[in-house]
């Protein structure tokens, strides 16, 4: 979509340096953009790509506007900014309100008139579409669900039931939401499937990843609040509530009943167990796993970097002989506070 | 569906003390029930919500018959007596035989009459589908599968071919079982793909996650054995065997040929190498990597749980610098027994 | 499909111990083999195996070829060979030309005349899909997608828009390629949403494991190079380069923007932080985070193997009062030194 600077920077309130009557068309990045393009600088490493960028205007925090080749937009948050202009240049698709000929709706289920359901969909009794959603191909929702205006539910996704969803979500392709919790009672003879019966919640402006996972709820609901953002093959684990605007990466767990707060941000591989509570503004490092309540706000770790593999192994080597080392130690404390005697 | 105290107490052999003609529809919470809803109190951490609950009916052990404030169903093991109850009064839906117009039954695959098989589902040729099996909207089975009595295969999901599903399973939406190993051979140009021949065997009473993956034998099959529970996201690589009554939470993976005992546990991210054998009864604890053989029952653990990010970023520096401090105290166990000389 | 020994022997530059007028049609293991079976030995473990094998012949080291009971294929690399071996007696499935009544294809997408369209596929527009291309049931390629020669896609897989795929590609059921890339920038009111609009490009001879995902780029395209190798559960996020020949184990993750060199080996688990590059020929071993940048080849490691749970908690809580001990051994320096002054 062509938009002119002057028009671009007054809807956003930056400052342009530079020929409003300039128009862009799309985004690149400063390496490889040309006339037509808009690009960003929100990182010193990329200073020398800025000096011989050739976009058509490049977003960046006035102390760098002197370094800009071409037109330049000033904006106190150029990466926040982008996203904003690069919405307006890169709108998501129109949807066409229709319900495809191979589409299964059920009769009791209610879709808007406005709705685009595609190809190969399945729509469960009892669900409601609302205005402006886009369900792509080969979706299954199945009863009970209830799709918020605007939300987009991509390919392959799956909503088993009892799921609602929220405004202007985005659940991306193969996720699967509403599956059963991992509930089992150990008996004599094996396991004993928990019915599971709870459905699962989720807020406005939720995005869900590729192949994420929310198992419905044991009893009660799963909650996603608003404003989450999951990545790809994430597991949220029946009960599990998250807090509004919390961000998790690619592979992070959440076990049964655990309750997350808001703003927190998970990075990959976090791991946290069951039926514990993770307060707000809790950051998680990659790979960590966490066992315990968390009631004080920070940054939290628990994983080590890896390294040449000789180098590793020696000291997982020491680690293993540290009774040892310790050991040497009090005999050393006693050798010398007798000397000293 | 509708159920009394007194027959339910009966059905199950547990004692009631209450009203036997009390009706329960559904389960609930000990907070958040109410009139004709049925709750369970294992855990004494809910002592105050069971003292407070207005559930119809609680089932608990004898010892806390006191507390309760409302019908009591007294039970050894009140979780598992949930279990039972809960599948009495919230039954698994009821399928209706039928073959969806939209599904596509290859003409060499077998269908028994009672089996439901959903919208949009693919069946492959010479597979048999058998008594009472629902398969849901979008599911891709391909050829020479065959999924025993009572089995459900949740929507989405695939069974790539030669992949045998015993009775009473449950397939959870998007799994994919019986996709090619990772198998490849080094050549001079590049990998050489190994071609997987082999198929999957799955006992009865298993239960697969969501988008879990289990991969087809390179040559003989891949067994996963009767009551096996798996949760979502995991990963089951070539020629593994899964012992009777294994559970695994998400992410677990288990690599090539190796074979895991009976009554198993692995909590979440639990990584098991190839080629090596785990014993019965074994309990491997979060984000453990097991990397030789266990010969003996029992809980194993690799993994550090996470803290505050710089208490664990002292350690690690410790840790690195452990070489050093083994040193130091070499280096004063000569001068203190020379000393001593 | 039957072959003679002679024939393969010929064909594949192996010296024939045995009668060439022998037929095999099918592969099997050392253990299992009987008649019409081929069987390979590679693995020293086996050697008993070898002995005792009723195969009709075996592919093997010189070295070994005395051990060999039966018809001996002599071969410097006998599991290479196998994959070979294989690929002839079991070949891939013969697709059969042709758009099956219930696949929608785009009326601006173009199909080769030789592809096999399967049931519930959905086509998007300007979408080309060449030459001896199979695509299996329920896939949904969005639109601008190019699908080159001979490549397969499996069921329920999903390319979501703007995604090429080189020739001779496999991706496996369940796989998501060209989804969104985890962009959020925060703002006062929470996330909001980076517009992804790169695309992905995959080389040829490329295999895509199930329920893997692999994000498009969000300026530029996520690619991946030819002849890579990915397993089941991985995630490639935005902007990621994967070198050529490169193979990686189930779960494995790369974060956004990361460069990866040809021929590296990750095993399972592997998680690779963003923004970093990592050279040629590195091997990275089993739930290893890398946190920074590689720049020689070799094998890399940062994780603990499990063990019984009482040694690693007690190894675990010598490692918690490190800082203790390296107290105790800076006090018992200085009073050493002090006596000895």
């Amino acid at each position: 979509m062509a938009r002119n600077l002057g028009e671009l920077a007054a809807q956003f309130g930056c400052e342009l340096v530079g020929d409003p009557e300039v128009t862009v068309t799309e985004v690149a990045t400063l390496a490889n953009a040309g006339a037509g393009q808009l690009s960003f600088f929100s990182n010193k490493a990329y200073l020398k790509q800025l000096r011989a960028s050739k976009a058509a205007a490049i977003l960046l925090h006035p102390e760098y506007a002197d370094e800009c080749p071409v037109a330049a937009l000033l904006s106190d948050d150029p990466y926040l900014d982008y996203a904003r202009f690069a919405a307006v240049l890169h709108p998501p698709i129109t949807i066409s309100a229709s319900v495809h000929a191979s589409a299964v709706v059920s009769s009791g289920a209610s879709v808007d008139s406005s709705a685009q359901i595609s190809a190969n969909v399945t729509i469960g009794e009892d669900t409601v579409i609302a205005q402006g959603v886009h369900i792509a191909p080969g979706v299954v929702i199945g009863p009970r669900c209830n799709i918020g205006k605007q939300s987009r539910v991509h390919a392959n996704a799956t909503l088993v039931q009892d799921v609602t969803v929220g405004e202007r979500c985005i659940i991306h392709p193969g996720a699967v939401i509403g599956c059963d919790g991992f509930g089992n009672a150990r008996s004599a003879e094996g396991w004993v499937k928990v019915p599971q019966v709870g459905g699962v919640r989720i807020g406005n402006d939720v995005e869900i990843g590729a192949n994420t996972t929310i198992d419905r709820g044991a009893i009660d609901d799963t909650v996603i609040e608003d404003g989450v953002r999951l990545d790809n093959l994430i597991q949220i684990a029946h009960n599990v509530q998250v807090g509004a605007h919390t961000a998790m990466a690619a592979f992070s767990g959440v076990s049964g009943s655990t309750v997350i707060g808001q703003r927190c941000m998970f990075a990959g591989q976090a791991g946290i167990v069951g039926h514990i509570t993770i307060c707000d503004d809790v950051v998680i490092g990659g790979a960590t796993m966490i066992t315990k309540n968390i009631v004080e706000p920070g940054f939290y770790t628990g994983s080590f970097p890896g390294e040449k593999d000789r180098d590793w192994k020696r000291k997982v080597a020491r680690f293993r002989r540290m009774d040892d080392l310790v050991r040497r130690v009090s005999v050393l404390e006693k050798k010398v506070n007798k000397t000293r005697d």
